[in-house]
């Protein structure tokens, strides 16, 4: 495209906040030149995108790792330089899984021969034996599949390969859709007679990547290594064993879970100028994946919640609520960061009056999903017109995530920012989260519209 | 983020075409379904992204270049095997620029020493001696500035260092309020006295990259080379004379106008059943520049053109007037292509209804414009449900492009399809508008809407 056309479209594209586009009992119009000069401000700075390199100097923050501790003094410290006050972590207990060394899988046709396919253990998954696992195969789309084969499961790799379905607009059901395989994969295989259990990546792209994520034992069935295959392994595998069905597969793994360590959350403030004890809570979780930085998971929600307090601070707008950013640890494995956070004695004489989340990567950002409902929620949405201004389309019932559910007890809303979801599982879990898949815009466009919500929270719940 | 909240999330976040939010007299829910079957079909089987492989399988594109005129021919078989109906080339003269050897660049200050800078000539520009040229610089931000400079600019290197405002939502008006500098800085150089133009990229990034793009000469005054220099060469450009004021510059191009060269358009369409001869054009511009090869200027629109007729036809719909895939040549350089395709002979006899434009990249579609009035434009609006649906979130004023607005004066409906616009000029003609910054389901989402809507409009209008 050449600079005619563009200079003379975009005009016509920008939104624009006409008084009568809302409606007359809400409160948006005197915000308007707030949100303007936080958009601007944010989009001059790119603030978000500073904080990110920070983050992700620590490197990967698997939980209980040192990395991970290492970030949160990490933001420890960028909180206190860019003024936040009560800057401080808090304990909590998380689990200690170690990957060890890379883990090495084999197809093993006599027909193929021996080939290499990229595979990683999932979380919290035992190892192999020090010489690794080999054993015939045992390919499954679906739980009732599994079940019904009977007895030819014994001594069998369970190979799950139920691929994502494609075509769901929003990829988040896609996923969750096949998450069973990854979270109970092992329980299932185990159950059914299976001596482990090899797990088609939870992504759309059919690439080389392996994807990890957590998953879980039952003490009831034997404990059994699993492993994650990349989704191009897994589609060559399956074409192999239709053609091989005596086809084996190798794999060795290494992984341990270690004793639990104390590990922190960690979180500074603006200080509410007329009722400092009501607070509201701006997160994501500062662990990551080990297989790259977590850029998108979830470095992305920390560097927006950082950035959406260092805009209104440095803005000089004064909250008249408490407004707080919330680096939660654990949220892969185990959110005991969340529920520590929730009921830490920190929290006495605390009203947690809203809190917002991200954790769908940073992402163009499309809407903001809020977990109430009658007159809170009508107030909430009457405010969509000016989140309009800031590029997002809508404010929908939804919201929240593991890290900000423990504080719905308390009578918090929770609130949590939907971004573009077409990207989102490529990265996902993989060695692919690396900060070459953030535009700095974008993840900013998050972060404005953070700062924004929880200002007008601050000031109109 | 765990896969728990990712399902639970989604559900809420679907938008849902609810009967009750369509007002009465309009007629989207009778295409509820044919919106859901593209949908679907398209996230499936990403035929885009498979078009666009073909198209870039020519290299770059550059009008009158005979890559260019071999991506006609692939284009012209490939909509052939999908069997569309009439495809045909149609002769368009176009002018033909070539870049010769790559550009060299130097800042050469007694203080700094001599640093290499990357550079690439403009499109259109003359060359340099062969030795190249040397000279001092003078910086300006804007044309008054040169303007007001007088004698001093006199035998200089002008270097124009307008950067993008990052502070618009939309990159676009930050884009079309700094391509003076491109377009005309040549000119305002020479009329100023200079004797060459360094042009800052136009990009919000500050990167390596140099950014081409077309420019113009005047015939009332001399021509003088002129090319472009990466924002980061800008800024340290920009450094060094604040520190050494006699700071030169020296640049060498190679690049020469030859004889303007017969290229094509290529087109295939879908015969109307009830009114063939009323014609609904979708396209994009096959040309491209030629740093690298136009995945997202603009293979994405002519890829997602191709697509929108591959899914009505495999679905079995059948348009009541024509629908019409076409791919122009020359956008970039002139826009002999859109011109001659208007009044080439095989449209007499026709009457051009409508025509959609793709040339914003294959990012996130967003929404579309349409450049109607009254009671045409409102029916189009009312069918904005249905593109809720589909992930777009509005229908506004506004659309088409360089290479469908000579249809207007036909009486077409023009309009646009407006994407994502964060990421575009990340790319632009520069050598990063490669695949890798073409996500799959992003680029089909654009084209399973236009899709639609060229199907709406037969149907409809």
């Amino acid at each position: 495209m050449r600079f005619s056309t563009g200079a003379k479209l975009a005009v016509a594209f920008l939104p624009v906040l006409c008084a009568s586009g809302i409606p007359a009992q809400n409160s948006a119009v005197p915000y308007q030149d707030i949100a303007a000069q936080i958009l601007k401000k944010g989009l001059r700075e790119q603030g978000a995108y500073q904080t990110l390199l920070r983050i992700v100097s620590a490197g990967p923050r698997l939980t209980g790792s040192p990395q991970a501790e290492n970030a949160v003094q990490i933001m420890a410290q960028h909180m206190r330089e860019l003024g936040f006050e009560n800057v401080r972590t808090e304990p909590t207990t998380v689990s200690h899984w170690v990957r060890g060394a890379k883990a090495e899988g084999r197809i093993l046709s006599r027909r193929f021969g021996n080939l290499p396919v990229p595979v990683c253990a999932l979380g919290g998954s035992i190892a192999t034996d020090p010489k690794g696992i080999t054993a015939p195969l045992l390919e499954v789309r679906s739980l009732e599949e599994l079940q019904q084969v009977g007895a030819r499961a014994k001594g069998k790799i369970i190979f799950f390969n139920r691929a994502l379905d494609p075509t769901y607009l929003d990829t988040f059901p896609a996923y969750g859709e096949a998450a069973w395989q990854r979270s109970r994969g092992a329980i299932e295989a185990a159950r059914a007679g299976g001596v482990a259990a090899v797990v088609r990546s939870l992504t759309l792209e059919i690439n080389d990547s392996p994807h990890t994520g957590t998953m879980a034992y039952d003490p009831a069935v034997p404990k059994i290594p699993a492993i994650a295959i990349s989704t191009r392994g897994a589609e060559r595998l399956s074409e192999i064993l239709q053609k091989d069905p005596g086809t084996r597969f190798h794999f060795k793994t290494s992984c341990r879970t270690l004793e639990p360590v104390v590990a922190h959350n960690v979180m500074g403030e603006i200080r509410g100028s007329e009722k400092p004890e009501e607070v509201i809570a701006v997160g994501g979780h500062l662990d990551s994946w080990d297989l790259s930085v977590g850029a998108n998971d979830d470095g992305a929600g920390c560097a927006q919640s950082i950035e959406a307090l260092r805009l209104i601070r440095e803005l000089g707008l004064k909250p008249r609520r408490t407004i707080r950013a919330v680096l939660f640890m654990d949220e892969e494995n185990g959110g005991t960061g969340g529920r520590d956070y929730a009921r830490s004695p920190n929290r006495k004489g605390e009203k947690p009056i809203a809190a917002i989340e991200s954790d769908r990567g940073g992402f163009l950002p499309l809407g903001i999903g809020a977990g109430a409902q009658g007159a809170v929620f009508d107030r909430i949405k009457s405010w969509e017109p000016l989140f309009r201004t800031m590029g997002l389309h809508w404010i929908r019932p939804g919201g929240g995530g593991v890290d900000i559910a423990p504080l719905a007890d308390a009578g918090a809303v929770l609130m949590g920012l939907v971004t573009d979801s077409q990207r989102y599982f490529e990265v996902h879990h993989s060695g692919l989260d690396t900060m070459d898949k953030v535009n700095a815009r974008e993840l900013e466009l998050g972060a404005t519209a953070m700062a924004l919500m929880i200002y007008l929270v601050s000031q109109e719940f």
